[in-house]
């Protein structure tokens, strides 16, 4: 790749994904909605300026593992044991049930069953930061339901770090059995495990003597990153996604004194790699499927709007367990509906393995966004009901 | 490139270059040789742990990208003109006669015009870091000696990068004349002076009025960054290196009051990146050089000794254009002789358009280390002296 195009590209993809984030943001949506809707609009579907190349995939991978990393490092692991029973009822279900939705629908489309297991998978995992900002927003952060949601949404993160290992593998050839399953998510559970446990054992003794020792600016920031990296290298390496192993050094370094430090750090990484990621997922958006002359577009666009549907009622349907007086269930559960980055890593993966073509790719991506999109609107409304 | 290589390489490169750096730093030398023998150990020279990729190559440029952005953001405008005639001068002098002494020292070796014409480029700018970092520590920051030799210094960045203008220009296939020279001179200073001057005019209010409208977090900072790599990739367009235009627009925002929040958010961009580029370097270095026992090395170590010499002299003679009283004059000349980040890019330049061969370029790798790891010893003793 030429250099001056490396360079303009990344240029106007931080320029184009700040310019719709804000304006994302002004119409109280998500920001990642305007950074995708950005990719959309620079890429081959529309403008055409930019178009994703190896370096820019490989860029924009590192942007989803510091998303996870910091993700992570946002994540107290005490909040896991203080999230309760109910968050992590709401979390098993919540997952479960648009799982099974999305399989179904798929099959009840024709599709194949490796497809149908990928796009269970997008419709899992919870976007906490999203419905987090909602509740903030409006002075609710306190209340019962936010923590049984803020508390189901992490532990559905790990369950898609988990599923994420077990499609992976099951894609890639291997036997679909209950056995392979079981010991493709032991392997994940274990390898997460390990990781957490031995990280949680000397992590901090060896961040305090580094500290101690190397006088270097940034060195704690520097070998964190490394760490991570390193770690995501590793997970690669026994078949799971990089992000998990990112995920679970954040949740180890977040439990060290070190923890502000490596954050304000990643923080400038953050702004200048996750923009590229959602820009780019962005730019694999056709947006000829909404064109209605073509009939198998209507039939995407008919899958789309079933599997948005599934999504919603999966998780909505999800906040009813808890079985708890006062506690606004319908709420929990629409507060669980919107999917994120999880769900778009799910779906690119599909795209870039070849499970799925772009027209579903960019449906999926559509149904995220739509998620994404109706969830502040009706939380706002229900939350000001409540008042 | 295979996802666990590109993760698995970042992690080694960011691990050795602090280990190394650390290592060089506690021997009180500059964190940038440490960097460079990072690269050389892990490189296929020695463990063959890393070598350069594409995707690396392009990441190690943003790194030099963001080396001069850093060095512009953190250079007053206001300097050049505090810098003085004196400090003009002897910038002036130390990069004619290096670059002529490294000119005739190649042809005398029996080298090609166009690598005389590279060499003589890699021995011009002085590394101001590295001679600044000696003055603070011995607290002789505010010494005439070291406005002077600061001063120049900057200057001497800036005609660097025009230098650079020229020498790519004329390398690449254009006929060299004293009229095609002016030429391109011409043109780097023009678009210099367009870049700072347009941007001096308009960035103030453009940035002010961002930072009034826009809310998202850290806006100005991925703005100015975007920025920077638009400049960069235009400089490019019109033929002149990409660092030459992030120096630029680091010059320009140098000069509003976000500068300090830009920085602040750059640090750790560069933190990450720019060990890439110093790594890189250090592993494309063939240390087989050093085997005397092959008649073409002693040749080549022959060649590094002399341009080390007369890198040593240029810069040195350089110091006696002061004709002002009680000013060491030799002292200003020795603290001139580092070179470091700028030389360092003209010989990986080299490289890679193949005007150098691999030995030549770990040769003028050779030399800018042993300039930056002599001129601290060296000035140590002077200082101490002249109390």
């Amino acid at each position: 790749m030429e250099i001056f195009e490396f360079l303009f590209f990344f240029a106007v993809i931080l320029v184009a994904a700040k310019i719709f984030g804000e304006l994302a943001m002004k119409c109280g949506q998500s920001a990642i909605i305007g950074e995708l809707i950005a990719g959309v609009i620079i890429g081959p579907s529309v403008l055409g300026i930019v178009h994703k190349t190896a370096t820019f995939g490989e860029i924009a991978e590192l942007g989803a593992v510091i998303l996870l990393f910091e993700a992570g490092l946002s994540t107290n692991i005490k909040e896991f044991a203080r999230a309760g029973g109910w968050a992590t009822a709401v979390a098993f279900v919540g997952v479960l049930l648009p799982y099974l939705f999305g399989y179904f629908t798929f099959l009840a489309f024709g599709m194949s069953t490796t497809s149908a297991i990928f796009a269970g998978a997008v419709l899992t995992a919870t976007s906490v930061g999203i419905t987090a900002r909602v509740f903030l927003d409006l002075k609710k952060l306190d209340t019962e339901e936010a923590k049984i949601v803020l508390g189901a949404a992490v532990i559905d993160d790990v369950i898609g770090l988990v599923i994420l290992a077990v499609v992976t593998n099951l894609v890639s050839g291997n036997e679909m059995s209950i056995l392979s399953i079981a010991q493709i998510s032991a392997k994940a559970v274990l390898f997460l495990a390990v990781v957490v446990g031995l990280g949680l054992l000397v992590i901090s003794f060896i961040f305090d003597k580094i500290a101690k020792h190397m006088k270097q600016d940034g060195v704690i920031f520097v070998l964190a990153i490394a760490l991570c990296l390193f770690v995501a290298a590793l997970s690669k390496k026994v078949e799971l996604a990089p992000i998990v192993g990112a995920f679970a050094m954040g949740l180890v370094l977040s439990n060290t004194k070190h923890v502000e430090a490596i954050k304000q750090g990643v923080k400038p990484l953050y702004l200048f790699l996750v923009p590229v990621f959602f820009v780019l997922m962005g730019t694999e958006v056709d947006i000829s499927i909404f064109n209605l002359f073509v009939a198998e577009n209507r039939n995407i666009l008919m899958l789309a709007a079933i599997l948005f549907a599934v999504a919603f009622i999966g998780k909505a349907l999800a906040g009813f367990v808890v079985l708890k007086k006062n506690v606004n269930k319908l709420l929990v559960g629409v507060a669980m509906v919107p999917r994120g980055e999880v769900g778009l890593i799910f779906a690119s993966m599909g795209l870039s393995i070849g499970v799925f073509q772009q027209q579903i790719y960019s449906a999926l991506v559509v149904v995220i966004m739509l998620t994404t999109f109706v969830t502040p609107i009706l939380l706002k409304i229900m939350l000001s009901k409540k008042q």
